[in-house]
């Protein structure tokens, strides 16, 4: 269950690790659709700048969607709004640590404003943003 | 292969449409690891405000990334910016049409901006915002 | 990262909730190889004593391995010994509730002893059990 | 179909035998929820005792169960009992056998009784211990 609005504090922040597999890439691509070529064709990729296929990057926003509906402020809660800057290319064998720190609570609206970032496995940040979310205002019994 | 940035116009758009399945759904949980029970938990969903499973929020921007990288700038776009408000919960079986419309275009960058909306099939928008995203600046040969 | 040993007390507990869903199912076959009828043959199912599909037993088995790599003792933790009574069946649809819960502590060896529980949504325990892992000696750096 | 409990003989054995791949673990992942990092976090698990990420043990269990289901005693075959030991660690491109051998058999109450082993491919036992299986009554017709 998420944590209710009272225990949380600003500083609060919490993380999850994945490496992303070609496996996934082709997961997210086919329930997106998004076959944009820099993706899932390997020739095409070779030639661009990236040189190798790289992962979607709304797959690692989901990363941070994770850490939100798995942890902080876990279960239940509801994404309201979402602020991604793509920062540098995520390639396949990547691991990705997804985190998120409370910067605000609005405890009327139970809403909680978080910093968002994705860093690979050198510690460089491959995305950063704000996310707004809402507590479940009263659990499920 | 993308448009090249002198063929973009302000106005430009393109639309994408799909039926959201619950393997749509259990699809993204398991390559981001979100398993917030309001996705993959009925129980736990009927007793909540939603009633039923409903999609994760980051998944119909990925629906957004589909229209971007197959259509309008189209293959070899990058993506460099994202807001997402989530406005609206999808549910298992909602058919939603994800559409962008160029509102501003930086020829000397190659960046272009996007109004970026989903709605579901009944014309309610479940999601919009704006989307920044870069031309390749050669296409590959 | 998973508790130190000496976090872990008798008594504390940990839950994690899924709806089986027919794609899980299979895609639990398809990594298995296990292709029982009773789980993958409609025709064959309807004319045996479950009438409908059930989830291969293993499955459940996954939830448990799931609340304990997560939550409790949580990331990190290895699996030494796992009991399994298969008590109920599950069938496409229903939301089992897997739980963990410590009996028992061996500081030294780092070892706990766990009880695991499976219930469905009618709380009609599917799968009990007795599980035994170890912490991670030292958290990775 | 199954054997008849009347073919069964104590010693018949039966085995299956699989590569364990990445899309394995992150399927198995996928479907149980178990983001355990030694499973699918490549940074964490090289820093860990195990190097390289390493196969949930259930996964390994799901092989068991596949010789049962498939061959000994066969389809329709349904598991009331598995005891396992976790010996070794399975690694990505491991190939695996799972043997079951019946070491008891219950006629009245149509339970077999069988020692369930999975090997890797330097016969090294990763895997073992029992299982109590129960013949369906009659056959679907």
């Amino acid at each position: 269950m998420a944590y209710s609005i009272d225990k949380l504090q600003i500083g609060d922040s919490a993380e999850f690790s994945k490496t992303v597999t070609e496996a996934d890439i082709y997961g997210f691509a086919s329930i997106t659709g998004d076959f944009n070529p820099i993706h899932i064709d390997e020739s095409y990729a070779q030639k661009s700048i990236f040189k190798s296929p790289i992962a979607h990057g709304i797959l690692s926003a989901g990363f941070i969607s994770a850490v939100i509906g798995n942890k902080l402020p876990g279960p239940g809660t509801v994404y309201l709004k979402q602020e991604l800057n793509f920062r540098f290319p995520i390639h396949i064998g990547d691991t990705i640590t997804a985190r998120v720190e409370i910067i605000d609570v609005d405890v009327a609206a139970q809403v909680v404003t978080l910093l968002t970032t994705c860093r690979n496995q050198n510690e460089v940040v491959v995305l950063d943003g704000q996310a707004l979310v809402k507590l479940p205002r009263s659990s499920p019994k």
